[in-house]
């Protein structure tokens, strides 16, 4: 049979970084490319203690069917600890929990865009989330990104020209690719751009809690009193990726209309991972555990900063206050992908950063690195194999 | 701000079975309305024994990132296990594990449908799935059904007549929410059907374990030769729904885009739940497992058929062969909608027949009876009750 499929799906390719996932999984390969948590990050006994006691004592809770927006004690939980510690949430919103951060921006789509509407997204941005978009056949606009956050009259600019622009996408902490911050100004004047434009925001928030350097500044929900952020929050980097939990705090029309799409999509996030999500934040020392995990990554950046110094000078970076990444100009005329190629032949991953591009084949001029996947060994070794393929390519 | 919402989402009502299940979840009311397997049926020394070994021995397995065609060895089993016992899958085919087999449902229309294409369903069908396929702004079209399977002449009518349909979706075995099973003729038929007009087959089997008389049925994949059969398989029904783990199996063509459909969605399934499936299907006597289910199953359907003969005299039903449902058509003239009405102020929640329309206001004749839910005290009050009901009304 000669198989046809729909529009949406045909101009989606499998995302490179999944791809690069898979490779980065041979043995011998050193993972500069993936974003994975360290396994030393994971609560383990605190995991294995909960689920004992869950299916000991609830074990039905566990087993059985829940309603779609999540667990209920884990719901008020969440947005108790938005309000309360982020400053998050108004009477207007409401909290549902998601099959990870993912499944928000998919939500997100499914209630707001029609096929062709616009989405302004920070370039170079997160692919997976560039990757839902496109799936819902949404028209991406990139606006650059500086280390302080997105280019504020780029955005304005677009704002006025596109027409149908239905949110813009940002990750104001640490962002993914680049490692970068937007400043509280920055942060001020998106949300009044929004505001002025009568566009919503999707703030996604995955490494908000993983800050090393700096002070935390507020969330662009915070500053939300007129209803237009959608707040997308994830236990994947703090607990488990694995487990898929995540949430949305968003106003109530939307959240009603993202949980009719939800039901549609998978019913409900399972619910034996909803309970140990919350029997962790309510009965464990989660604070504590984040400072761990803070002083693993911190020491693992230092490493891996450290060794550029002394191994590639020629890339150039900012250093990242927090998450997971740090983006690498090189050297002018060595091409990303040219560079990712050479670096694989020597063993070491890297994803070029034209796999991040809004639109078109942007961003040949950097990589993306990924310091928490790697052993402290494998981050000096693999830097070190990049100088060499540097001065290789410099010959 | 005055929301806009995607075409898609607007049309779409919160499924009528999930706010059900919400009043059926009040104190004192009578379950005769939900899906939910009997608390009883749950193996949960096993996955008590199964999550304690896995969270000891290979914890970052369960709590890490996965691939989003799931967890390799789970993805061997199942598809060597549907091959061996159940005759399903060909070379051309490959088999993916999804986040409950509703996803199933919610990938093949990503990868398939274009807003305005057709989908052909058994009329009435299940609510979730139905709402799915809404919520990719397709076309339904129902095909009645009878006692033996949809009425294979009014398929052939749509499939001539209908522009773009892209599938024909069907639960063959005791579905929901008939009870009612396709005879060997009518999947041969339906599978022809499909074949000689050119449409694909998406064939739901979420309750092919749960026979409680006569002899199982080929699925309509096992005539698959020509790679035009999607399959979705679920772990709900005899290990736990709560986990969210289904799978489906299809030609490798539409696996691949259903697989970049699920990356863009969730990422991947649950890591957790994925190993606990794993362990316990290769790891437990699953067959007694099924076989006990099979008891507590028959034994509640035999309760509802008996008190039904002696409080509900009124009430019409062919005895279903398997599943969770029964379905009742209501005396001449008594509308399903009043009667689940007047039952739920007598504390008893049934589905009125048209909350499982394809098109329009269809089934007010019929309501869903289900009989796994309820204890088996509450199936015989509740039948006694709804006679009550019978006879108010037919005063």
């Amino acid at each position: 049979m000669d198989y046809t499929f729909s529009n949406r799906i045909s101009g989606l390719a499998p995302s490179a970084i999944r791809e690069i996932l898979k490779a980065t999984s041979l043995p011998g390969i050193i993972p500069l490319a993936a974003g994975n948590p360290a396994p030393d990050a994971f609560p383990v006994e605190e995991v294995r203690e909960i689920t004992a006691k869950l299916l000991a004592e609830r074990p039905t809770d566990c087993l059985q069917y829940g309603v779609t927006e999540g667990y209920e004690p884990l719901r008020s939980f969440l947005a108790a600890d938005c309000k309360q510690r982020l400053g998050l949430g108004e009477a207007f919103d409401t909290l549902i929990v998601t099959s990870g951060a993912q499944q928000v921006m998919d939500l997100a789509c499914k209630a707001l865009c029609n096929e062709g509407d616009t989405v302004l997204s920070e370039s170079p941005s997160f692919i997976g989330s560039l990757n839902t978009f496109r799936s819902y056949g949404v028209k991406l606009r990139g606006v650059p990104m500086r280390p302080d956050g997105m280019d504020i009259d780029v955005l304005e600019e677009l704002l006025k020209t596109e027409p149908k622009v239905r949110f813009i996408y940002t990750i104001p902490n640490y962002q993914n690719p680049t490692g970068w911050t937007a400043s509280l100004e920055k942060r001020k004047a998106i949300y009044a751009l929004a505001l002025k434009y009568n566009v919503l925001i999707l703030e996604d928030n995955p490494y908000g809690e993983l800050r090393y350097a700096g002070e935390a500044l507020p969330s662009i929900k915070s500053f939300d009193k007129e209803g237009i952020v959608i707040y997308a929050g994830s236990l994947s980097k703090v607990l488990s990726p694995g487990i898929r939990v995540g949430y949305t705090l968003a106003p109530a029309p939307i959240i009603a209309k993202m949980t009719v799409g939800k039901q549609a999509s998978d019913v409900h996030t399972s619910m034996l991972s909803q309970q140990i999500v919350y029997a962790w934040l309510t009965g464990y020392d989660t604070a504590a555990h984040i400072r761990k995990i803070r002083e693993i990554y911190t020491n693992k950046l230092n490493i891996m900063t450290d060794a550029l110094a002394a191994y590639c000078p020629a890339l150039h970076f900012e250093k990242p206050l927090g998450g997971l990444f740090l983006w690498c100009s090189l050297p002018a005329g060595l091409d990303a992908v040219d560079f990712a190629s050479a670096a694989v032949a020597e063993k070491v991953a890297v994803v070029p950063g034209n796999a991040f591009a809004v639109e078109g084949d942007a961003h040949r001029d950097a990589v993306r690195l990924n310091f928490s996947t790697p052993t402290n060994e494998q981050l000096r070794q693999g830097i070190e194999i990049l100088g060499g393929v540097l001065q290789k390519a410099g010959e």
